[in-house]
Formats: structure tokens, sequence, C-alpha cells
């Protein structure tokens, strides 16, 4: 029976694969409106300033500054109110000296006006006349041309993900369409003799095909578009055949393979017959996950993962979303959210072995607090009971209740931005 | 100017709004493999025991553990090789006293088993016959019939997103269509003079609609299906006559009022028009964000949002999308992941309300970061230049730098599950 002859750590197994990872696969242009979840292919450069005239940020009076000094509720300054600005269009009137103007949240300001006193602490007194009851600052209670984004600013970078608020930004420069990075198209093999498809009745001893299920969803989630190629038995010449396939047809392969040892010996056999320079790593220093397969092949990622349905979940969390994110350009790869909770039970652990645990995080007065869940052999079941991983380091033996730990969100998604 | 006679705190409005949530809005059957993010509409019974067959967890012999006690490597116990068991099959063989089966990960225990011995445990001598180096105790590296799950076991409850671990273990018992609860339509009405769609040239005092762009796609992330009507004028007919219809057609309107207090006005007075009991709330103790309506119209939420776009955003997250969490009947309403972080400036605010600042998170060997992003009248590209927003609680008179802050990430997507 082969062993792993060493285990890489996660960290430098994911550093090894990314450094291999082609980056440029390609763009579309898309309509903005549809471009959510999308990541920009170029920097967005803003055709005009923004705002593109000044505008008042309150309801009140536009004023020249100067004519509002030294006013108090004592000593009001009297300013002639010359008429109303309506919204949506040019003032229609100017501001002189000893003049003012009705104003309204996000109107346009008149040529000579320099600042804007807010209604509160103003007091109209009969039909064309305003007591100024608070002096104001120039610049007070305005916004400049230009102030949000200047005319050529870069305003979106490359490899950024299109969220509402870039949605927001685009609509307001007027980017009705965008160019974006094409999809990265993700290959998903199940293998093993035992497995047949979730539509099949089962047979003593088979098992439905649960990788393909869970493998595609999180490609989704992650910005890839999955493409299955269903089971394959533990033949490496089937395997090898479908395999050159995905590989030619997609940007990533994902074999699941059978869980046996034989099974993933035929993976690494096949995956080392499919391109140069194969084999990258073999064995990770994670729990679950140690016999996961890493390789590179003609220039694309391929990942052997592990058949057990959690193990491959958790491998493909953290090295197929990032591959996906890196093929994405995406200017931070692999920042997740970890969010600090107080674990409530003795979670024990080996050293020298990063492990993932199923956990159920909720939280309470005194904070986040973890649930770990026990399962002897990572069943599916015990993941859809958990909401997240928990995270026992590298050197641990065991963790104590009442330890601060790092939890990783189920749904290994990125930071949003 | 009518001003807000008092300010509801954000969670009092949030809980008298839900409590006026009508929660049934019917459901619709998808195939298992489209369900991703979708939330299940009635209880998921398991129709069998997982496994469906005692299974062993490593490659190793499948043995009666009887037959083990007192092995060791000094003394082992002999046994005869009856076979090899293959994956996806019975054994075709069963296992007397004496005797062992060769099994792999996966593969089904014989009858009279009880437990395997790891490969590492064994030595194989001569053609039939396997040494045993160690005891094993009944139930050793096996897996019982139903020890995931159990037939009739209720697996995922009603009011539960599917995420790739339930598809997984729908997928493992065969369940390939679900009923799930229909995406609740949230219908979105921008309103304003000056407002132009996004494809239009402006003219001066005019600005492009930002809203319709960003509530769509906080909609569409939330697991809603927005419908957009496009842009009203400030004019209290023509908002009441599209508002009419939108309430009609969707299960919850929002109205992007125009930004001066007038249109905010017209927005107040046509929401009560709706339907009883119109107005619930009417200003909210949050900055940005307070005059915010809180209505419920004919068994229909309607919020009427401030037309600033970045204050429109902030509560949209904070009220719409409980809303929608509400209407799919999810069982945890607005568990936002928030993340504890170290604040890098001091941050004025004013106490009485809850403050939400833009910020920029990431994370260094400390841990977490928090920049605030000043911005002097919340521009959307503050937003875009964001990742998080940063809570300055109610009665805070400002918070200075190295305050660990609570930072809620900008996706206001709930826990995932």
């Amino acid at each position: 029976m082969p062993e792993f002859l060493k285990l890489t750590p996660i960290k430098q197994a994911l550093e090894v694969l990314l450094s291999h990872v082609e980056v440029n696969i390609g763009s579309e242009r898309v309509k903005t409106i549809d471009a959510l979840g999308r990541v920009t292919a170029k920097p967005v450069i803003s055709p005009i300033p923004l705002p593109q005239f000044p505008r008042s940020t309150m309801d009140g009076y536009a004023v020249r500054a100067s004519d509002t000094f030294g006013a108090s509720e004592g000593l009001p300054a009297y300013l002639h109110v010359k008429g109303e600005i309506h919204m949506g269009t040019t003032p229609g009137f100017d501001i002189q000296a000893g003049e003012a103007g009705l104003i309204h949240t996000g109107g346009m300001l008149p040529n000579s006006c320099n600042a804007v006193v807010m209604l509160e602490h103003t007091q109209k007194v009969g039909e064309d006349t305003v007591e100024i009851l608070r002096p104001v600052a120039v610049g007070e209670n305005t916004i400049k041309v230009g102030e949000d984004v200047q005319e050529g600013e870069e305003v979106i970078q490359r490899g950024e993900r299109i969220h509402p608020p870039e949605m927001g930004g685009l609509a307001a420069l007027g980017i009705v369409e965008l160019e974006v990075v094409r999809k990265p198209v993700v290959g998903i093999i199940s293998t093993g003799d035992e497995v047949v498809p979730p539509d099949h009745d089962l047979l003593p001893g088979q098992v439905r095909d649960v990788n393909s299920y869970t493998l595609s969803s999180l490609m989704e989630l992650s910005g890839a578009s999955p493409k299955r190629y269903g089971i394959i038995p533990d033949q490496a010449d089937k395997l090898l055949s479908i395999s050159a396939r995905a590989l030619n047809e997609c940007d990533m392969v994902l074999i699941a393979a059978g869980s046996s040892a034989s099974a993933r010996d035929i993976t690494a056999q096949v995956i080392n017959q499919l391109g140069s320079p194969g084999l990258l790593v073999h064995g990770v220093a994670i729990k679950p996950g140690k016999p996961t397969i890493l390789a590179v092949c003609s220039h694309k990622v391929v990942i052997g993962l592990p058949g057990n349905p959690v193990s491959a979940f958790v491998v493909a969390g953290f090295f197929a979303v990032p591959v996906v994110e890196s093929l994405l350009g995406l200017s931070n790869v692999a920042v997740y959210p970890r969010i600090p909770a107080r674990l409530s039970n003795n979670l024990p652990s080996e050293a020298g072995r990063e492990d993932w645990v199923a956990g159920r995080l909720y939280s309470n007065q005194s904070g986040y607090v973890v649930d770990p869940i026990f399962s002897k052999s990572n069943l599916i079941f015990s993941l859809v009971r958990a909401n997240c991983l928990i995270r026992v380091p590298l050197d641990a033996n065991g963790l104590s209740a009442d330890t601060i730990v790092e939890v990783q969100l189920l749904s290994f998604s990125s930071l949003p931005k």
C-alpha cells in the first residue's frame, strides 16, 4: 500500500498550485445589469466627473457664504429670495450679493453660490425675504464637481468582483456594458465502481454520486461554470480518455477518486499521463483530505480529490475555489471570512495535520460560539448539520473548550470585495 | 418642513415590520441540481437509511472482532483469507470464525463481520492467510446501516437554504426534485424629477438612476426576483398609480424617494393611500437612513427608502433583505456575519443614532483591521471603495482608534446556514 512520503502543509501546497495557474482565460462583454458576481477584465475609467454639476446636500437656501458671516438668531442676515431651483434642471437664474435661492437636496447650485444654509437655520419673512440665523462656511452643504470621482479616474480595478455598490457606481457613470472575465469552465468527474447517479435505485453495495452535486454547486458559487462528465468506473483507460476530453474542454478538472486506495492509485496514474509537469503535490497535511493530488497538466490545473464526499468538498474549498478565483484574476485570492468563535467542547486532534472539523456556529450574548459536530467518518449529513468548519492548527494536540478558534463559513466564499 | 417626531431604533423597527410579514407565498417544484440558494418549502424526510448497507471506512480485512482479541506483533492471529470484496456489489461470501475478507474503503461488510482491521495492521503470509497484528473492537472501522441518517428522519428542516452540502445530502438520498419556496418578487420604483436612466446622456441638473441597479442586485443576492418599474417623476398621482400596480404584482415594493424633503413627503403620502395599516415607522435611528418609511399595505411590505443611493442601499440591507428572508420562511432571519475588527482611526459620531460608516476591512498579523472611509455626503463611490460597514452603537459619542468594532460585510448576506 503506497503511503505519502511527506505531507505538504496546506498553505505551501496552495502556493505551489497557484504559481502554475495561467491567468488569462479571455473576456466577454455583458450588460452591467447582468454583471452581478462577474469580475472586471480591465480597469474601469470614469468618462465624466461625478457629480457633473455642483450640488446641494441639504434642503435650504443657496447663498454666497460671505453674505451669512456674523448671522445669528439675535442678528439674522436678510436675503432676497430670487426664486426656487427645481430638481433636474439648471437653476435658471444666478445669485448676486444679498440674494438667495430656495434649493432642494441634490439640486444644482447657481454659478455664483458657494454654500447652502439648511432650512432649519432660516426663517421665511414675507413673500421674498429669508432670515439667515447661522453663518455658513464656503463649500458648506455642497458637493463640488468631481468630488466623488474625477474624469479619467480609475474607479474600479481590473480583477474586482461586481457587487451591488459597483453596479450602482457604473450606473451613475452611464456605463451600461462591461468587459468581464469569461467564467472558468470546471470539469467534474466522479469515479468509483460503487457509485451510481442520484436518480438510480441502489443495489446492495452501491452508493449515489454525491460529489457531482456538491462540487458543481461549490464551483457555481465561486464564479465558475461547472461541467459534469458523469461517473467513470475504476479503470485507468476509461478514466484517462474522459479526463483528456475534460482537460481539452475545460479550464480546470476535478476528479473525485473512488474511495479505495487502489482507485486513488488509478487517479494518480491517470493524472500523470495527462500532460506535463503533472503531479505537483501528492498528500496534503489536512484532515479530511490527506490523499489530495494537486497537478498541472498542459497548463491547466487538475485536482484529484478524495472520494469521501466530505473530504472532497473540504479539499475543493481550499484548493479548487482559490484556483477559480485566480483564473478570474481576482485581486484578492483566498481571503476567507474566518470568524473567531468560542469552542463549546473539547476537540481532540493529532499534531502535524491541520484539522477542519464540522461545526455549528451561533451567537449568544457573549459573541460567537461554535459546537463541534462529532462524526466518526465524515458522513455527508454531518456537513448538512454544520454551518462552518473549525480550524485545529497544524501543531495543536487537540483544543480545550473555551478556546477561541477560527471558523470558516461553509460557503467558502471569499470576502465580498 | 415636517420632522420625524421620534426615531425608532433599528432593531425595534425591524421587529415591527417583520411582525406583519405574511409568510406563505407559495412553493414550486425544481430539480435538486438547480436548487442552489433556494429555500425548502417543507421538511425533507429521508426515504432510506444512510448508509443502506454496513460499510468499511478503511482499506483492510473484514473480520469477526473476537477473532482478533489478544493479537499483537509478537503473537499475531492467523486468519484464512476467503476472498476480496469488490466495490459496488454484495460480498458474495460470508465470513466464519477464523476467516477474513479483503475489503476496500466503502466496501460492503459480509453478514457475519463486525469490524475491519486496517491494512497497516496486517501482514499477508502466503496465498490465502493474513496475520492480524492488532486487535479490533466490535464496530471498529465500520459504519452501521443508518449511522448517518435513519429512514424517516427529518434531514433538512423547512425554511433551510440549499447549499452545496444539502445538494450532496439530497443526492445521497436519491431526492432529485424538491419543493422550494417561490422567489419573492420585489418591485423597485425609482423616483425623482432629476433622475434619468443610466443609458441616457445627462442634461445639467440631472443624475442617473443608481438605485434601480443597486437595489435589484441586492434583492437578487438575497434570493428574491427583482422587478424594476423605472423612474417616476415627483408627482403623487403618477407615483400612486405605479405603486398600486407594483403592489398588486409583487410580494414587496421598494420606493426610492427623490432626494428632496418634498419628494419624501410625496412618498409617505402615496404609501398611506396604498392600503391599510399603512405607515408603521416613519424615521429610523440610523445614519445613513433616517427618513426611512416602513409600511404594510394590504398585507405586503412597502419600504420608502431615502433617495441618496448609499442611504437607500444601507437601509435596504437592514430592512428589505430580512423581509425577503422572512418571506422565504428562512428559519434564521437577519443573522449577519458581523466580524470584529480593530478600528484604525478615530471615528466621530453623535449619540442617539446607530451609525454605519463605509469601511475597508483587511487582515494583518494581528487579525482584522478596518479603515473608515470618510465621505461627507455618502457618495456612491465611497461604497465602491469600501467592502464593509462599521457599526457605531446608538449610545456612542464617536469611537477611538484601536477600539474593536463590529463590521458588517457589504454583501448583506446572512450566515450561509
